[in-house]
């Protein structure tokens, strides 16, 4: 059963299997962790999560889109249908600066709920597979859960191949360099069929579960969320020659669009906007930009709330690039809808969990784009900073533990009914 | 004379040696040339120059802060005295993206120089040198004219050794991998009380002798100018799962200095203000930035008219900062009172350029630095775009071989009279 040495982390303790990537893609700059996908420490990641799966008997392969897929067959099928399986995981990229919960924390509780399965003595009568998506950040490719949205086939492999980083390297270029071929990526429509639930686990990302007091919830909704990329040209220039009328500059109008943005988003209620992320060009102190590249997150309940603004700001933009001079593009990265997970899966989980409240989130997962072609449902984990995407995020030992049960209780019941 | 092989280009012809260089830092991404102090191209220029001046029988030296002089001494002086000199020429180091101009055009021109006084038969009856200065524009380490400044006296070494570019890596360390000892650096009160003038030639870089239609102009003054660097600390977070009143978002508050430096520099007459650098931590799309860092440019024929902008967008940033639960620190990092260029100076090139305009600049010059030292002047070659800091600058070839006769003229009389 162990090809690979001694079992380091003690058998179903979550808390244990972080604690031993404590040490990988930490961030000396920002704090916390950066892990984007290709990079060392990502597929150091990757090699941690072969290791601990093939210790625990677990038959491991990666598809043409990178997805790690580590099978727990049932008893006696030598050759392994395969067949109705059931999939739970997570990721193990991160954005800049990140925790070590968001992604990491659902693939640990997948692999210490495999050994707590074994504990009580579950015998599954169909496949279970620990499942580690890439790219679920979007954090180097613009593209939030790229693995998941190639697998369900909702984003073209020739524009993913296409897809730059901040270095202008292309996706194909980054991920032949990592090891994998870009020709193979794309929808899997057999695999897909073959899964028969999906279930995510995940640390909140916001103060729902402090609020109840309580340590796992079921996700109700994912509410839509879309990225757009605003990019502003203008006139580069000197900053001290050029008299204020002269100019034409892309820096002023990014300033307008962050402003409208915060106003439009404060005008519809709960809904959420944000840019966090802005490249002026060519980037000098004393020289006035030529262009400026920044990129808004937009995310409410309502998909026409999330598109009207968004066409709100467009147009507050352009009004004011016209008065300057500089002109706007204004381009969708990606949407999601509202994600409502599957109801039926709901209701089967609560079954099981009794007493979980549910909740929304305002964070896309690839749980959330594999809800539209697999029934998908996702647990969340009590966070006491409600902080995520920066280092204050964190989960306690206890409620990490009760997730681990929470997901095996639900496993248990979706491999054995 | 010539130990380093045959000369490449024509002699006194500026436009030749400008085209030598013209392949050696260009930046493929922002277009133009990014040369910044200490890197390759920026070594690479250094050589050539060597390499021209060795060519022209100079002796060639490199001081204690990275200042190049190449040395024409007066016949007969075979240990030269090199007191009572003249000095010209300008830097080689430019902005992310800039033009083949803003410096280069001072040197060569100072080259070009040396050989139309040779062809004229001019004999010096002092030294002269043409000088080349590191990092004028300060866009690697932030401030602008370190050498000039350095040898001025007018920065302190130990603030300067520590300085540190985009990497985090500190002005001692990047100037001693290329060969610089940063222990060297400082003040150099003996060369400066042996210079009796200098003379730097640079591209305009507005559009004062377009408007005049003349090729060459006289400085006036040089505005006062500054950086402040400006630092908004908030509270990272998840851009989908943290409400809007939970926020501490700095790049809110960026906006809000970029808004307020418009406003407060159109409410004084001729006044510039402008940020052209913004650097966003971690920098995420789906994640509410920690901080931000931006910089601001502000200039002014006032100098009290400068302190009063930056006051009014100091006190306007942190009245919205402390609404929004943010911090905001900020800096200076430079300050260059107004210069007046030595009115002795430019009445003895008046009497030698007849009837070249006089223009005032609100770029800052290492010229500037040198004129509260030693008595300095400037010469404007017009720039038919009017933009700098930018691949769109220029000079006419005609243009570039009248600052080359006005230059000639200028130290003809300065090492005649």
């Amino acid at each position: 059963m162990n090809a690979r040495g001694p079992v380091v982390s003690a058998r179903g303790d979550a808390n244990a299997l972080l604690a031993e990537i404590a040490g990988i893609g930490t961030d000396p700059v920002r704090g916390g962790y950066t892990r984007p996908v290709f990079s060392a420490p990502e597929r150091d990641l990757r090699v941690w999560f072969i290791e601990r799966a093939v210790e625990r008997g677990l038959e491991v392969e990666t598809d043409g889109n990178g997805i790690l897929w580590a099978w727990w067959d049932p008893e006696g099928t030598d050759a392994p249908a395969r067949r109705d399986a059931i999939v739970t995981g997570s990721h193990l990229d991160s954005v800049p600066g990140g925790g070590n919960y968001d992604g990491p924390l659902g693939v640990a509780s997948a692999l210490a709920a495999v050994d707590v399965l074994r504990e009580r003595g579950i015998r599954p009568v169909r496949p279970l597979a620990v499942a580690v998506f890439p790219e679920e950040e979007g954090s180097r490719f613009g593209v939030a859960c790229l693995g998941s949205r190639l697998l369900a086939g909702v984003v073209a492999p020739d524009r993913v191949r296409a897809l730059t980083d901040d270095t202008g390297r292309t996706y194909a270029e980054v991920s032949a360099d990592a090891g994998f071929d870009p020709a193979l990526i794309g929808a899997d429509p057999d695999r897909l069929a073959a899964i028969s639930a999906f279930v995510e686990l995940h640390v909140e990302q916001g103060r729902g579960l402090v609020d109840l007091d309580r340590p796992v919830a079921l996700a109700g909704a994912i509410i839509a969320h879309g990225r757009w990329h605003v990019r502003i040209e203008g006139r580069g220039d000197h900053a001290g020659a050029t008299r204020m009328a002269d100019r034409q500059d892309p820096v002023v109008i990014a300033a307008e669009t962050i402003r409208s943005l915060r106003a439009q988003t404060l005008a519809v209620d709960d809904a959420r906007g944000t840019v966090g992320r802005i490249v002026v060009t060519p980037g000098g102190t004393n020289v006035i930009a030529s262009a400026v590249d920044l990129w808004m997150d937009v995310r409410h309940r309502s998909e026409d709330a999330v598109h009207t603004i968004v066409a709100a700001v467009t147009a507050e933009t352009q009004r004011a690039a016209a008065s300057e001079g500089c002109t706007v593009t204004v381009s969708e990265q990606s949407f999601s809808p509202t994600v409502e997970f599957a109801p039926e899966m709901r209701d089967a989980l609560q079954s099981v969990l009794l007493d979980a409240p549910v909740l929304d989130t305002g964070a896309g997962h690839d749980a959330g784009v594999l809800a539209d072609v697999i029934p998908t449902a996702m647990l969340f984990v009590r966070n006491p900073t409600g902080a995520s995407h920066t280092p204050a995020e964190t989960a306690g030992a206890d409620d990490i533990a009760a997730g681990v049960d929470a997901l095996s209780d639900v496993l248990a019941h979706l491999l054995t009914r």
